[in-house]
């Protein structure tokens, strides 16, 4: 296997299209709705060129992906990234792929001048919360050993 | 009192001086760590011009804020809110003007294409749960009775 063929880079809007599957296949497979992969690579070839959203991926056609948000905050001077998503296809897991995406992620995040790093982990998906516990994240305020749950509300009709 | 002195409506940049002291006062009264009213002030001066947040404010000048931040998503044709701050000075809680702010919120949400609205909330805030189940928010995923946890990494140095 070609060493660089899981290099993690940057994605453009060339990849909206094998991103628009992957993502689609993630939702899939966990059982979650999905408006389609064309739908998908319609919304990331806007959200791509856009500066809000960015993508970074691993091989080229891509294998995985992470996909962030980025925001203001009025508490810091930079920015705040959210990974809304990570997901690695099935028959490469394990292989360190998700690391290398979170390890690049932050050394992008750094250089785009953000200052937090963000992402909601399952209550249950313990396995998914020691790899971001490895990677630096945590749960927990400063100064407090509480955690917070993320709420939600739908107001699409 | 003047029913209208504590009208909840959208604030702008000139409004920045009392929203900055607001969240000063707020983060202050909880214990957690702040840059000051008058770095927030400068900060809520760039941000409310800028399109990608939002506050309300009850009354003029303001008692209560809600500080709101908008980005998009790849799951949704609208955008995304984040309810990131909700404060009432604490003479004037238990008059339901967190739920004036909650409401405005609903409508104002869904004039600017909002598709879903967030808001973390700690573990063992009981109330804040309920105040927010009440305003037909939820913690759990859909088709699943599963809750996700909020984690985050400060990446300043």
């Amino acid at each position: 296997m070609n060493p660089d063929q899981h290099a993690t880079r940057s994605a453009n809007v060339d990849d909206a299209h094998a991103i628009g599957h992957l993502l689609h296949d993630f939702n899939t497979e966990f059982g979650e709705p999905s408006p389609g992969a064309e739908v998908l690579e319609a919304r990331l070839r806007m959200l791509l060129g856009g500066g809000r959203t960015l993508a970074l991926v691993s091989g080229t056609p891509p294998i995985a992906v992470a996909l962030v948000t980025l925001r203001p905050n009025v508490w810091y001077a930079g920015q705040v990234a959210l990974l809304d998503e990570l997901y690695v296809v099935p028959e490469r897991r394990g292989q360190g792929i998700g690391s290398a995406l979170i390890t690049h992620l932050l050394s992008t995040a750094l250089a785009l001048s953000v200052d937090l790093i963000e992402i909601n982990v399952d209550e249950g998906d313990v396995d998914a919360q020691r790899f971001y516990q490895r990677h630096g994240f945590t749960a927990v305020a400063p100064d407090s050993p509480e955690r917070a749950f993320y709420y939600w509300q739908d107001i699409t009709f």
